[in-house]
């Protein structure tokens, strides 16, 4: 399934660069190498998943329309890939989400429905609205076709490492509901078995980590208080952890202040930007090198779409 | 030359992406490309042509040693390649250069010996100590082998537009003594002769501008006073005027407030850090269209080295 949605994918995302720099390196210890999905359509890997679904309906189901509900980067995956088939797109969004996700979800012409994160269930929202219009609802992370989009991401990250001569790894990525890691796990078990895939989660938001621990589904306390907005997810998904389970590692926690570090370290030594959600993979590359065997870590860097404000305060973290 | 700097620099040089944002091209009602060299190692293109020159040095001028003047990313781009040839390495850089750039250069193992732009001229320091030291001199612009090396961008440029299905194009290139625009212009006066290519400056130092109009090199009046520092040459290079005269098109000027814009919306849309030399093109891209005829527009972001202040006030201009 991975590779058939490589195939629709072709010259339709982008083949993001893996990037490396020697002052990253000596903070760690180690050599990191950043897969820069933020320089991905819509600024995050989230297009992958949304185009390997739409892209494989029928065409009277593309006319009908689809539905996704999101915090914002699924949101906007989702929409840019609708605008290319004319599919109509309808995303449910916490109304507390970054102003710029939801302004570029309404630009790239979807409607968009907001709904209270503290009080309502937006699944329920959008089964509800999916219903009544024959709606293809587009899971973030259930959705096998949206793992195998994801999915993509790690035939990529395969190819690069072979290139660069890389043969043994930790693969640290950003997760949320496990829909970029199980989908990346599963083409790394295939290409580069020796490779090591572990997630890495926000402090108060690690369900991943401990439902590994567990060896069953626990969820997370909290529903907000992070700035890592997309991927503060209540509990890993059905789907997504069965795979999570079966071959990945174990998780990795980082903190608020690190994230926004990790951040600035980007802007200044790779010049990529990360969002707080899309740098929790290199916070832990950098400042938990003592909790990685490898001396090669590839870090995810799942997406950008971040607000100047957040983006400055990290800036001033590192008095460059 | 070219085609010999890419096999030394292959492998060890970043092939860097070419972005586009349907928002960027709504702006310019233009679709614009933007090949991302901020995302080149040492953050700028000038690392290919600092590789191509050191890597064809026999092993004796190596061990002798090399020296580069610059205001910083020649600097660096010559510097870290140095260090990957265990070549010594002393750079010449104006003491108000960005910090950054000087700082960077140092952690890349080079000796800086820091001038006074507006009373010391820099070749003379320069080329006094090389003599005295044996080390080879690599001109910014005017070698040969660096504009080689500049060139490989041409080629991927050349490439990477094949793949996207475009035949005809403006291709602006942010434009300091000449040397990257002069080995793009060449590249693509063999791979893609429909491409037309053209120099673009910031406002009161836009001395490729006047030359070209008036068929000989005229040099600006003023050597400071922009914020795009890294392309404030005080005239186009002989070597590399020669070129440009020959095969490429009529200059653009854009002012230092649209640059701003241009770097805020470079990490609203594409999710990379432009400096202020580094993002003329994209600005010229996207505010003088009516001076673009072709509707396919490539942009080189020629670097991405900039202190975090003037990137902060990059992204207050567009209160996003």
């Amino acid at each position: 399934m991975i590779k058939a949605a490589e195939k629709r994918l072709k010259n339709n995302s982008n083949y993001t660069p893996m990037l490396n720099s020697p002052f990253l390196d000596k903070i760690a210890g180690k050599k990191i190498y950043v897969k820069a999905e933020c320089l991905q359509k819509t600024g995050s890997f989230k297009f992958r998943g949304g185009w390997s679904f739409i892209s494989n309906l029928s065409e009277k189901d593309k006319s009908l329309g689809v539905l996704a509900f999101s915090s914002g980067n699924h949101a906007q995956g989702v929409s840019a890939a609708a605008k290319v088939f004319s599919a109509p797109c309808t995303i449910v969004m916490p109304k507390d989400a970054p102003k710029i996700k939801i302004e570029n979800t309404r630009n790239y012409g979807a409607q968009v429905v907001l709904y209270d994160r503290t009080k309502e269930v937006r699944e329920d929202i959008g089964y509800a609205i999916a219903k009544k219009k024959n709606f293809k609802v587009i899971h973030p992370y259930e959705e096998p076709l949206v793992i195998a989009g994801q999915g993509t991401t790690g035939l990529e990250i395969a190819q690069q490492a072979k290139e660069l001569g890389i043969t043994d790894a930790e693969v640290l990525v950003c997760c949320g509901g496990g829909g970029l890691i199980s989908g990346i796990a599963l083409a790394l078990a295939e290409l580069s078995p020796k490779f090591n895939v572990r997630p890495v989660e926000p402090e108060h938001f690690d369900d991943t980590k401990r439902s590994l621990e567990r060896g069953k589904i626990v969820a997370n306390k909290r529903i907000s208080g992070s700035i890592c907005d997309a991927i503060l997810t209540p509990k890993p998904g059905e789907n997504t952890f069965k795979i999570i389970k079966e071959i990945c590692d174990s998780g990795l926690v980082v903190n608020d202040e690190k994230v926004l570090k990790a951040i600035a370290l980007a802007f200044l030594h790779l010049k990529i930007i990360l969002e707080p959600g899309g740098a929790v993979a290199l916070a832990a590359a950098l400042y938990l090198p003592h909790l990685i065997k490898s001396t090669h870590v590839i870090v995810v860097g799942t997406g950008g779409n971040i607000n100047t404000d957040i983006f400055t305060s990290a800036l001033k973290s590192i008095n460059a």
